[in-house]
C-alpha cells in the first residue's frame, strides 16, 4: 500500500499507538515548506456544500493566475474527484508521490488509490492516512494549498491542525439551525485554541436573515457573504466548464478576493 | 462526569487503550434486553436529513402505539434535540440513567449533559462515550428503539455495530450524485458485515428520478420510497406540533407501516 511509504517507528509496542509523531512531522514540514498559504475548507455538519466550496475556490484561484493544489482529506465522503470529473487520474511516484494535474490544479485525494471500495477507516487509522498522505505528496511551489477538510471536529480535523501549522480556515455552513449550530461548536473550538479563521460563507440560502451573519459577526469572526441556493449545481458534477457557468461558481470568484 | 459510571479496567495500563470489551458489552447487553427492535437510521454523508428521519420515525411509532425510545448517537452534529425542542430535559439517576420523556418517547442524547460546547472528543473518547452510554441508560420495556446513528462509516458506527447485534439499518440518503456516493460505500459495507437493512429512503428530492432506486434495487436493498424537498421544514424545527403536520412527517409515517 503506497501509504506506507513512510515508516516511522515511534508506536507503542504493546498496542501500536503512537506514542511521538515528530519524525513524521518534520517529513510533513519539509514537503509543505514551498507552499506561502493553506486553506481549510471546513465545516462542523456534513452536507452544507464544503466541497464545492473548496473545489469551486480551488479553480478560481488558479484561474486568477495562482499556482494552486487541492488535497481532499475528507476520509468520512470525499467528493472532490466527483465534482472535479477526475476519473483515470494516476500519480507519478518519485522520491514520494507528485500529485497530477485536473484543470491546472495540483490534486491528490485518497480516492486516487481506494476510489469506490467501502473504506471504513477506524480512527487511528485515519490518523495515519492523513499523517502519510501529508508526508508522501511532493506539492511543487504553490501559492495556495487548498484542503477540503474532513468533518466536524473530531481526530482528523486535530490532526490536521497539529500537522499543518499553517492551516487557515473558511468555514461554510447553511442557514439551517441544525447545521449552524454544529458550525458554531468548530468557530468556538478554533477561536479557543487560536487558529487563524478567514471567515464564514452561508451557502444553499433560500431567505436571506440575518441570523447567522449576526451571531457570527459577534464571534468576532469575519462574514463573508451568502450564496443562493443554486439547484443547477447538481447536474454540473464532473464537468468543471458547467461548474463555472454557475452564480454559485462566481460568487466564489467574489469571495476569494476578500481572501487575498 | 456522569459516563464514568460503569468503570471497567481491561485497559492496557500504558497506553489506556481498551484491550477486551466483554465487561462492559455484557451490561449493555442487559440494558438494551427489553427492547424488541433497534432501528438504526444512518446515512453515510451528513446533511441528508438523518436526524429529522429519526425523529419523525420515532414520532410515528410513539402515535400508533408503540413504546418507543430515541437515542442520539451522533456525536459530531447531535440534532435531535433542536428538532424536538427539548430544553431544561433531565435524566433521573437511579442505578443507572432513566431517560426522560419527551412528547412521549423514552430520549436520550450526549447533549443532555454537554448542550452547547464544543466537544472535539478524539476517536477512543467518542467511542468510551458511546459504550457509556449505552451501559448507563436504563431504557424501560419499549416496542421500538430508534438510533440516530453517526455519520458515515467510521469508528463510532463500527462500534455500535459491534455493540448492538439486533440493530437493523434505515439509511437515508439525497438523489445527489455525491451524497449517494457516500450512502452507496455504506449499503455496500453492511452488507459485507451481513448487518440487516430494512431499506432506503431518498430526501429532499427536487426532480423524480431512477437513478437511486434502481442501483439501491440492484444492491437488492429494498428501496422505501421518496421524500420531496420540503422548504417548510426548517421552520419547524423545535416544534413538534408543527412538524407533525408536513408533508415529509406524512411520508415517514406511510414508511412506517412498510418497516412494521
Amino acid at each position: 500500500m503506497f501509504l506506507r511509504y513512510v515508516i516511522l517507528d515511534a508506536k507503542c509496542v504493546i498496542c501500536g499507538e503512537i506514542k511521538n509523531m515528530d519524525p513524521r512531522s518534520s517529513v510533513i514540514d519539509k514537503r509543505l515548506q514551498n507552499i506561502k498559504r493553506v486553506i481549510a475548507v471546513a465545516s462542523g455538519k456534513g452536507g452544507v456544500g464544503k466541497s464545492l466550496v473548496a473545489s469551486s475556490l480551488a479553480l478560481n484561484l488558479s484561474k486568477k493566475g495562482y499556482k494552486v493544489g487541492l488535497l481532499d482529506l475528507d476520509f468520512t465522503s470525499p467528493a472532490t474527484h466527483v465534482i472535479l470529473g477526475v476519473d483515470g487520474l494516476y500519480p507519478e511516484e518519485e522520491y514520494g508521490i507528485i500529485p497530477p494535474l485536473a484543470h491546472d490544479i495540483r490534486y491528490m485525494s485518497i480516492t486516487l488509490y481506494s476510489l469506490d471500495e467501502p473504506a471504513p477507516l477506524r480512527g487511528q487509522d485515519v490518523s495515519n492516512a492523513i499523517i502519510e498522505l501529508l508526508a508522501i505528496t511532493r506539492w511543487e511551489e504553490l501559492d495556495y494549498l487548498v484542503v477540503d477538510m474532513p468533518p466536524g471536529i473530531g481526530d482528523a480535523t486535530l490532526d490536521t491542525i497539529r500537522l499543518i501549522p499553517k492551516l487557515e480556515f473558511l468555514v461554510a455552513t447553511t442557514p439551517s439551525l441544525v447545521a449552524y449550530q454544529s458550525v458554531r461548536r468548530m468557530l468556538v473550538l478554533l477561536l479557543e485554541l487560536g487558529i487563524p479563521i478567514n471567515g464564514v460563507i452561508e451557502n444553499m440560502v433560500m431567505r436571506s436573515s440575518d441570523y447567522v451573519k449576526s451571531d457570527v459577526m459577534e464571534l468576532g469572526v469575519e462574514y463573508l457573504g451568502e450564496i443562493a441556493f443554486d439547484e443547477s449545481l447538481e447536474a454540473t458534477l464532473g464537468d468543471v466548464s458547467m461548474l463555472s457557468e454557475t452564480s454559485f461558481y462566481k460568487k466564489i470568484g467574489n469571495i476569494v478576493t476578500l481572501m487575498l
